[in-house]
Parts: structure tokens; C-alpha cells; sequence
């Protein structure tokens, strides 16, 4: 399949250069700030265009990689031909935004953290695929398939779940790294003390689910330590405030397991 | 040094083994609760004791690895000899709780997440220690130099500062990993799917800082996203307010870069 990609965001970038790797032709880059098109245009080989009625009538796949507000004006700007198959990747929006453009209809949605600087291995990363009919489920699942091991069908309602789970797992994980470069860095703390935590945190629960491996003062109910660190949060309201409220959280996730010491 | 280790609990159980490892007899263990003793002391070859003037006189260093608010309770119980030294391993304890029953006092940290059930590598794990004089200081120095090459000197206030950034970077993520897990599992979703996003979110930041691997939809601003993640939670109210202020705190993190898509 000869594949266009509109957007040169995180999401194109990784998708389109794991698409070349994997053999699938990325012949056209469409972004609204054309520098950014012609740039990753040129990092894999392709053409960059400024129009979206310039895509060729041998694209057989156009891919939507665009902010999410956004792609209902990019499919409606596109004069799609009836053997063109139309997917976006995101997982808050659903399928059916793109039915009013075409029938032959899908999302591919790879569930992962993208950052340009950082290098992925696309074989480990779970992708979601929907479409509307069994022609294009079936196209989908055989470009996924060459990009991941680890491909699923999961419908638009599954799909947001799972969004808002990685927002959860990920994003504000990651909020939470920040919170303490920041609490480090204000007391001369050097971060890579924190690194291996960080990393041990993350592998534990590649072998154990997260509920068997909450450790920490509020797994204890330990009120001595988290009023310690709620009066070194007085500064910072809005820390203090998560602080609280999640500790509750945890407290009344584990509050009839007592029994371990540390 | 023979050592004598106080506790039985997580920090306990992987100390001693990692004392083990290295070579440093630990010939007693003494915990309040006599049967989780035992198992410690037949798992590393010591004796288990149940009374805290059973320590022996040639124990040179003893361990207090309970919850914080015994710390000093068990130290009261102790019968110092001069040459004994005393140390904790808390990490929101201060110093001077030992200072009333012995100069040679000190605090070891280990700053990792310790269950039983999980293999640690301890020597990738940072060591602080602190002591009050400065023969202790370097005792413990020639400790834990066998137990990780990753060992330096913090102060009481500091290692409040630390395990307080410990608790965001390690509890909290935990806990969000489990709301995860909640979420995915009340749609039928497998917990794998999600497994790679984690691993990734953590092995970024090994060679970045957070404040640079932040992605996501409050990192965008993408109120559309927010507010259907936002409809999604509204059963569970806890979730959606610290999804409201979590946003609400990268937004206004990340507020003046508003230049990507994706």
C-alpha cells in the first residue's frame, strides 16, 4: 500500500518512520506549517506537500496524524477516491468522525510514548486497529502486522478507556518525575539518585500487577511520615493538595491489609 | 562488623540479604512479631532472637528496620555497648531520634522500592548514609561501598526532601499504574496492552529529564481530549478531580510551549 501521512507531529514521525522500516512506501508528508512536512519528508525519503488536494491517485492509505480537534477539517478538506482507505490515530476520538468523508473508514492506534528525540522499537508496541467494514479491518491488520507483534482489534468506546488509563500509567506519571527533579533540584539533589527507582517501579509491575506491588507510607497508613512530608509540601499548595488526596486514595485501597511493618 | 538487623519487614529482608551477599555476617534478627523473625533468620542463616536484650556482645553494628514511629521505642529498649553502633533506615526520620541513647549513631538508605517477592540488584541501588561522628561515618562508608557502587553523604533535612520526591516518583506512579489497571479491567481490557508504555515512560527518562519527556493531552492543551477523559470519570470522583488538577499542573507547567501537535 503507498501510504500518505498528514501531520509531522510525535505520532507521524515515529509512525512513518517505523512504516519505511517496515517496507510500506511513505510517498507523501502533509503538515499545516509546511517547514515541519519538508523536514520530515526529507528525513525518510518522501515527498512534502502543502495542499491536501495534492495527494497522488496512487495513494492507497491516508493516514490522519493530526491534533484531535483537527482531524474532522483535514478529512473534509481531502478529495478522497473510492478505493482510498482514510485512518487516524487517536484514541480519544472515534471511528465515526470519519464516516461522513468515506465508509472505507479505520483507526490505527499504537499505544505509546512518542518524543522525536527518542528512538523506539515499534515491534513492542501493542496497536489497536478498528474500521468500519471487513476490507479494511483486514488491510489494517496486514500493515500493522509487519510493524508489531502485538496487534488487537479494539472498538472507539475500548479505545478511549485505554487513553485515559496511559494518561493515568504515563503522562501524569511522568508529571509526577518532574515533581521530584523539582524538589531535588531546589535542594541541590542530583536526579540520578531517583533514576533507579524510577526504573525498578517500572519493571515491577512488568511482572506483577500495580495492586500487588504498592509499597510506600501510605500502603502503611504511616500518618507520622505523611504528615512529614505534607509540611515539607506547605510551600507548594497544589503538591500538597495531590499529596493528600492520593494517599487517601491508596489508604482506602489497602486499609484491611495492615499487617506488614515496612 | 557483625550485624544484628531490628525488623523483618520489606527493608529488612532485602538489607539483610544484600549484607549477605557482600560478606557481612548478619547473625540476628529480632522482630516484634517472633514468626516473620524466624523467617528472615532461616532464610540468611542467623539467629532469630524475640527479646532486644538478647543482642549479642560482639555485634558491632544493629540495623533498626521498622516502621518509623517504633524507631525510637526499640532503641530505648536496647543495652549499648560503647562500641555499638546504631543506625536506621528511614528515610523521613532525622539523626538525632538515636542521639539519646548513643553518639555512635548513623541512618542508612537505601532509595529503592523493596517487596519481598521481587529480586533486587542492590549494587544499581544509591546508598545515603549520615552519621553524627566522623569514625561512624566512615564505617558505614566501608558498609555499603559492598553493597552498591552508587553511595554518597545526605543530611537529615535532605533525605526528608528525597524520600518525599520518592513517594511522587515511586508510590503515586504505582497507585496511577493501578487506577490503570482498575480502568482497563472494569472493560474487559488486558493489563499487557498497557505494560510497554510504562517500561518506555521510565526508560525515557533514564537518559532525559521529566520536564523534557513530557507528552499527553494537558502537555498540548487539548481541552477536547481533557473533557471526554473527564465525561469517562465522572463515576469515580475521586479519579476526576486529581485528573482535573493534575492537567491543571502540567498546563500551567508547560504553558508557554504551545508549539506541537502531537
Amino acid at each position: 500500500m503507498n501510504i500518505a501521512v498528514l501531520g509531522a507531529g510525535n505520532m507521524a514521525w515515529h509512525l512513518s518512520k517505523a512504516l519505511i522500516h517496515a517496507g510500506h512506501p511513505v510517498k507523501q508528508i502533509w503538515n499545516r506549517t509546511a517547514d515541519k512536512a519538508v523536514a520530515l519528508a526529507l528525513e525518510i525519503g518522501a515527498d512534502s506537500i502543502t495542499n491536501l488536494n495534492q495527494i497522488d491517485t496512487d495513494i492507497d492509505l491516508i493516514i490522519i496524524a493530526v491534533s484531535d480537534e483537527a482531524i474532522a477539517s483535514v478529512a473534509k478538506e481531502l478529495k478522497l477516491l473510492p478505493q482510498q482507505l482514510l485512518v487516524h490515530t487517536s484514541g480519544s476520538t472515534v471511528l465515526d468522525v470519519l464516516l461522513p468523508f468515506t465508509q472505507k473508514a479505520g483507526v490505527i492506534y499504537p499505544l505509546q510514548t512518542f518524543s522525536k528525540a527518542v528512538e523506539l522499537d515499534f515491534s513492542q508496541i501493542p496497536i489497536g486497529i478498528e474500521a468500519f467494514d471487513e476490507s479494511s479491518t483486514q488491510a489494517l491488520f496486514n500493515l500493522v502486522k509487519a510493524l508489531s507483534t502485538k496487534t488487537y482489534y479494539i472498538n472507539s468506546q475500548q479505545r478511549l478507556i485505554l487513553h485515559t488509563a496511559a494518561v493515568f500509567a504515563c503522562n501524569f506519571t511522568n508529571h509526577f518525575y518532574s515533581i521530584a527533579q523539582a524538589l531535588m533540584q531546589q535542594s541541590g539533589l542530583d536526579f540520578n539518585l531517583i533514576r533507579p527507582l524510577i526504573q525498578e517501579t517500572a519493571a515491577k509491575v512488568q511482572q506483577v500487577l500495580p495492586s500487588e506491588a504498592q509499597t510506600g507510607p501510605a500502603k502503611r497508613n504511616d500518618q507520622l511520615t505523611i504528615q512529614k512530608h505534607l509540611d515539607l509540601l506547605q510551600t507548594n499548595t497544589a503538591w500538597k493538595l495531590l499529596y493528600e488526596q492520593i494517599s487517601q486514595d491508596i489508604v482506602k485501597m489497602y486499609a484491611k491489609d495492615t499487617s506488614s511493618l515496612k
